[in-house]
């Protein structure tokens, strides 16, 4: 390497620390942190790989952004408070146009959340990017994904499907021309900039039962949220939320991104109606409403009432069809 | 993968919890861990990158267990209790048998020094892994680079350089007919199952000064606590603690490799003269003393005084013989 690692910490990395609880930051054995007492503290680990995460054309900014909004999504699905990070960078070679780019959209986002870069580790080898995320909460305030209970009514945060419609453009799956040049440009934000839901997890911590991040899509991190708290669940679609953009595809394309595309990053949280007063006041400070899509049961698995009106089972094998009558309870 | 990240994580890695201070361990977006009151969080990372770090024909047990010692080997060099542990796995294909031993060398070791998996992710991609060692201690009794003064002695834990020679054998830059099969099972092991020194580092943590963990070679790391700590310092090639099978080698190769070969993962920490006789109860209760090799000095810059009685200055070009005249301070 042209730059060794000191010198590409000292570069790239070595930013001033501005929170008061974190003793030592980078350039030891270890950082040393002052977590608040009373809190429990909250931690997370994620990789991107080249190729399975990003490609070779998604600028390094995003690259960078995107490892660490990952990290931070996961202490949004506990409804913790992000507070540092961890790096772990495998470099191929030293491409320091690269680097530059990389830690501005790494620190651009963790100054957006006041969370600190407080140490890490380069090594050479395929590109590979890890992020540890530490926060902290009140353990009885997380959001645990096997609280929910039957009759927990089912949220998501903002739209869905935006990036994995964004992918689809991407590798020319969906034709852009249905699209302004506006519209791409945000899609492909929702996909590689995709922004934590510090705020939502936060605002619901108190009130909400179970939650998790949407980075495999909603019936993948849903299922987790059945699986872990031992519950079945019903999806209404004509309440799943989509933004313009995905609107204008065909029904049976945008339901199977909104459903199936991962990497979105909303949460996905369940909570008892007896709150709904409570989430109310929540939600008119919000941007925009969380929005109920459907209501956690006794019944074991995922049932669907599709926008025809016709109920749908949904197991690993795929979509079936069945014939029960359900009555809706949100929207 | 013919298994998912999900059934891989249940079979090898899904370990029970044994710490009290794990509220929640794998399975949801983050753990959540209750440090103990009034001290602080340390928290460190590495990775292991293949071809680089390690080879194909690396035992995976040995992997795992280097994996998770290279991590701890931090927290030792800060006096620190280790208490929990984040892995990260980039695996380019699913394979069980290398899993199932690469997992039991992790909590082999893991299970060593009472620490607790309790987080992790799984992604496709080129064979690495990243680990975050996660512990805590008192902060003005944690040993940072910085904390060196001009008088300190310097010392290290147990023997240098069996590491860079069961590389150097491994790479048949030295022919193994000098050793026998027990010491050439005993440099392997030194190399691949690195003993953290977290018995040491609290043993030390509040008499030592300075210390750092020896991962690339003595003279490089004990330059990191000469600069950040703004200090120089004298060795003595002679007090350099080497092992039996080392001993057998020329001297210029020995002292190579003592001094510059990487992977040991001792100790070396600066201690103040009066601290000697505390120390010296510490040493009566190792299986292996300290080691004094030197004396941190106002004079800048690494002087060292050679097997023949001669000093040599050392900088980054090399070594330079000069003529002053050292009086040793120990051994």
């Amino acid at each position: 390497m042209s730059l060794g690692e000191f010198d590409i910490i000292h570069t790239y990395f070595n930013k001033k620390i501005k929170r008061q609880d974190v003793v030592l930051g980078l350039g030891d054995d270890c950082a040393i942190l002052e977590p608040p007492a009373g809190k429990e503290i909250i931690v997370s680990t994620d990789s991107l790989v080249l190729n399975r995460h990003f490609l070779p054309e998604t600028s390094p900014f995003d690259v960078g952004y995107r490892a660490v909004a990952v990290s931070l999504s996961d202490i949004a699905a506990m409804g913790g408070n992000p507070a540092w990070l961890m790096l772990s960078l495998v470099l191929p070679k030293v491409d320091e146009s690269w680097l530059d780019e990389f830690s501005k959209g790494l620190f651009f986002i963790l100054e957006k959340f006041n969370v600190d870069l407080i140490g890490g580790n380069i090594s050479r080898g395929p590109l590979s990017i890890t992020t540890q995320a530490i926060g902290y909460g009140i353990s009885k305030n997380l959001l645990r994904r096997s609280a929910a209970v039957p009759g927990d009514l089912i949220y998501v945060t903002y739209t869905l499907g935006d990036a994995a419609l964004a992918l689809a453009l991407i590798k020319k799956e969906i034709q852009p021309d249905l699209f302004s040049a506006e519209e791409i440009a945000e899609l492909t934000r929702a996909l590689w900039q995709p922004t934590p839901r510090i705020v939502e997890g936060q605002a619901i911590g108190k009130l909400a039962h179970a939650a998790i991040d949407i980075s495999d899509g909603l019936l993948a991190d849903l299922s987790h949220i059945m699986a872990n708290s031992q519950v079945g669940a019903m999806l209404y679609l004509e309440n799943i939320p989509l933004s313009a953009s995905l609107k204008k595809l065909p029904n049976e394309k945008k339901i199977e991104l909104a459903l199936s595309g991962g990497d979105d990053y909303e949460l996905c949280f369940t909570v008892s109606p007896k709150q709904l007063p409570q989430l109310d006041v929540v939600n008119e400070h919000l941007n925009y409403p969380f929005t109920c899509i459907g209501q956690i049961t006794t019944h074991p698995g995922l049932r669907i009432k599709d926008l025809e009106g016709k109920s749908i089972s949904f197991s690993q094998k795929g979509y079936q069809h069945f014939s029960e009558v359900i009555n809706k309870v949100c929207g």
